[in-house]
């Protein structure tokens, strides 16, 4: 490892709390020990100061940020996580900016019994890549390819928060209460990796995805990679308190309205970052899945069905088709450039 | 993983060669199994435009040289590489770049049976992060922190090629011949990763450490970790053809003279990018290492010994000290920003 700034060592180097690092931060490579019987689930991901967050975010929610929508694609395989590695690119040294960034990312590790087991850092345009490594059982994997005709479709938590908050931020719209603005922010900035939901639906989960690019799109993509259709409940999608609130503040609606949308609708199925689950249940299991979900105190909604019919179908209550425009969501496209 | 781009299985996504990836590119972890008996070695580094390579470089050397220098740190663990994962940022979708990446990348991955299980691709600065796993025995790791007084210490390859490329592509010197540049700069572009030779040496050595930061940092590394000294032999440092020619250039010589120092010595000692390894050995089994390297037709040089005395001491033929200047030698901080 090159590492011009051998910054790992100080500020992430610390004590092992976990039997199965044979070798941590500071050799060439890290020496991990899986579990007998168990497989490597692994997955990397990027943040880009001025694409994925704005250059000036407060470093703890960053470094909380990348650990989370790391986490969040373990918990869309039904994955224990384990151990992670990070690649971080730094315009400078800045030794306040760097302890306040392992202060989020160690908030969310201990949280989730993650070690940070190697790295290195990098001069140049502020970026962070997270790698998570986290084990399973092959039978148990949830996979995007799994959804099955007939199955009823989940999703944790609410949706569009993410997308809401920012727009909120882009748009300056202060109508709505500083408390649900500020909810919507949080949920954007710290979304909750739905890992221990995952583990506890293990054996009664066919397909999962986790919801970084919204519904449309990630559903999407479970559907194609199982060669099935879905129609989707609009009544059904889950809306946080804040979300209804926010959503109808008139400037906010007229923002959002593109033609003939419904802003709710747009931001529900097409705005990403909620980080929520999203996963596919035989009927005769739903009750087993609420019960678990019950349990880790979760909010769920049943949202829909998979059909044998190729195609992502909206519906209103009365049953007529919504069709979702999709436009104007690419949210970070106005973010300001590093 | 986010994928704004979804490039990476437009582009990366190939038939699978090994039968441990049981899910690789397209969900949203892949899953991956270690032999049984066997730890996981994974190493993470990142490549910047303008920091480690020109932007304008050739993107095949840079596919190559950015699996290169992942497969070095697995060979100075003498691990056995088997996984790769892909965390590329790009300005803009540039196809033909990416295709030739991709050779790059691939040429040496199929050489090597490495894998590219996942990965994702983002909009940003121009930056590459991969992530190699690989696996060993426990008991057979080369740990940095293993290196015993009394070792010999060997380097594979030659040293300093990497930094004079560098040092004559910066300073537009054109008085070598072209053959020796191309060579140079070849060795620079193109790094050898030494696992075929570091799997061959598993059982005879006790420390070992991949070069890529210079002999006198990576070394230094070493012996910290191992809490012993070296006494290194400048006649033995073991110096290419190409580099005995060019170096020899009044032009080159009179460029690289910081005070007394001798250009050729501090090249070696100092300037990084060769990756080959440095490793030590118990003085019963210097003939067992050595015909393991002539089989793999491998160079190698004996270059100096494991003292208890702490600290990095190079001396000349009649035992002078040579105290390296390490100056003037950060050898990327001339390169243009990107």
């Amino acid at each position: 490892m090159r590492g011009e700034f051998d910054l790992i060592d100080t500020f992430f180097k610390r004590p092992l709390q976990r039997g199965d690092v044979l070798l941590g931060v500071g050799d060439d490579a890290a020496m991990l020990r899986v579990p007998p019987g168990q497989e490597l689930l692994v997955s990397i991901d990027t943040l880009v100061a001025g694409v994925h967050f704005f250059p000036d975010v407060d470093p703890r929610t960053l470094g909380y940020r990348a650990l989370a929508v790391n986490l969040s694609d373990l918990a869309a395989m039904g994955a224990e996580p384990a151990w992670a590695t990070l690649a971080l690119t730094l315009p400078a040294i800045d030794t306040s900016w760097l302890a306040r960034f392992c202060e989020g990312f160690y908030t969310l590790a201990r949280d989730y019994n993650v070690a940070l087991v190697g790295g290195n850092t990098t001069r140049g345009p502020l970026s962070i890549t997270v790698q998570i490594h986290g084990f399973a059982r092959a039978d148990l994997v949830f996979r995007r390819a799994a959804a099955k005709v007939g199955d009823l479709i989940y999703v944790t938590g609410a949706l569009g928060d993410a997308g809401l908050a920012l727009h909120l931020m882009q748009s300056g719209i202060a109508e709505c209460s500083e408390a649900h603005r500020a909810y919507l922010r949080a949920r954007l900035d710290c979304p909750t990796p739905r890992v221990r939901e995952a583990l506890g639906l293990r054996a009664l989960v066919h397909a999962a995805i986790d919801l970084s690019d919204g519904l449309y799109a990630d559903l999407g993509h479970m559907l194609a990679a199982s060669g099935v259709g879905a129609t989707i409940q609009l009544a059904e999608l889950p809306q946080s308190e804040a979300f209804q609130a926010c959503i109808q503040a008139p400037s906010v609606a007229s923002m959002l309205k593109v033609e003939d949308a419904l802003p709710w609708a747009e931001l529900m199925l097409s705005a990403g970052d909620d980080y929520e689950l999203c996963f596919t249940v035989a009927p005769g299991r739903a009750a087993a899945v609420e019960a678990v979900l019950k349990e880790f105190y979760c909010r769920y909604a049943r949202i829909g069905v998979i059909d044998a019919e190729p195609g992502f179908r909206c519906v209103h209550e009365d049953g007529a088709l919504y069709h979702p425009h999709r436009s104007g969501y690419d949210h970070f496209s106005a973010m300001p450039s590093a």
